[in-house]
């Protein structure tokens, strides 16, 4: 015996798979599955597959979603005249929980990234315009995406693709985080809030 | 939407549950999960399931198994004169590795821990006495329990137990570091730990 039965082998070898997760991790991860219950096994292996089986993206915005079109494109109480562009479904989350946005959001999956290989067909991007076309509601587009070169990227091709549409484009703000400290903001942040500057 | 959708939800507060796995990561490798190909979840999901169901342990050793009796318990060509004791399934592994030892094992599943309330009857120590009122060829055991308060004590208690036996019991040497683990010990110092073993 050399290594592991077969069974815990190929645990093992699938856990480490994950990113993040090396071989004593993998295998620490694997000998707990062996001490939980069936009823606690069966979940965990149930929830990955139902995970994957009902999540999809909604056709009308790209956010991920186990119904379609998902609960904010549904939800008739919000404000269906501003639609805010994100990167990730994460960064629609991220927004969802400074509990003040309340219109509609469109998911990018990814930012144009010239040396990566990733122009504007690689993204979820040709069915913004296509909803534009189709929704005249529309009176505000906010682009959130990354502030890295690639975000800022994709928020120039964005505002300039719209650009004759005479939808208002918006850009969120860059500049030091709330709570952060002056002295240990990096240049171009700090140059980014001087130029960003409002009378108070 | 305040949260991610419940599929996704369920996987998140699934993988959160592992051990080391904070919701940050939970989160991140719920949306690696998504992005992987049907059959790589379903690969993922079924190693789970699968090893669950088909390893248990080794009537005869305790050592986990996927068929019984293990394959070191049937296997002809190693030593029946002389049983190893270790902790844990990952402590026969270690032992494997130094590739030096060819006898058999017995996994206690634990060790004696009076602060923790578990006594001798708590671990899988009553097997090894009916194993060896059965079997007259054992000439020799070696107690490789790991080298702190609770291996020590459970080594002790073990060779009192078969002091009445006359087959002679033997400590593996204080190579490991005192307060090591047996499990992540290197191959040579694993190896000078069986040379250098002492009657006790």
């Amino acid at each position: 015996m050399r290594q592991y039965p077969r069974p815990l082998n190929k645990l093992i070898n699938e856990l480490s798979k994950l990113p993040g997760i090396g071989g004593k991790t993998a295998q620490r991860l694997a000998f707990h599955v062996l001490s939980l219950s069936d009823s606690e096994v069966k979940s965990l292996a149930e929830s990955i597959m139902y995970a994957k089986q009902n999540l999809h993206y909604c056709s009308v915005c790209g956010n991920l979603t186990d119904k379609d079109p998902c609960s904010v494109c549904e939800d008739e109480s919000r404000d269906r005249t501003t639609i805010c562009v994100v990167e990730t479904p994460q960064d629609v989350l991220a927004m969802e929980r400074i509990r003040e946005y309340n219109g509609l959001y469109h998911v990018l999956h990814g930012a144009i990234s010239p040396v990566e290989g990733i122009g504007p067909n690689d993204i979820n991007l040709k069915s913004l315009i296509v909803r534009l076309q189709g929704d005249s509601d529309v009176q505000e587009i906010i682009i959130a995406t990354n502030p890295n070169i690639e975000g800022e990227a994709t928020a120039m091709y964005i505002s300039r693709l719209l650009k004759a549409t005479g939808i208002k484009v918006t850009r969120i703000a860059h500049g030091i985080p709330v709570g952060g400290d002056l002295e240990y903001a990096d240049e171009v942040t700090l140059l980014k809030a001087v130029e960003g500057r409002r009378e108070i």
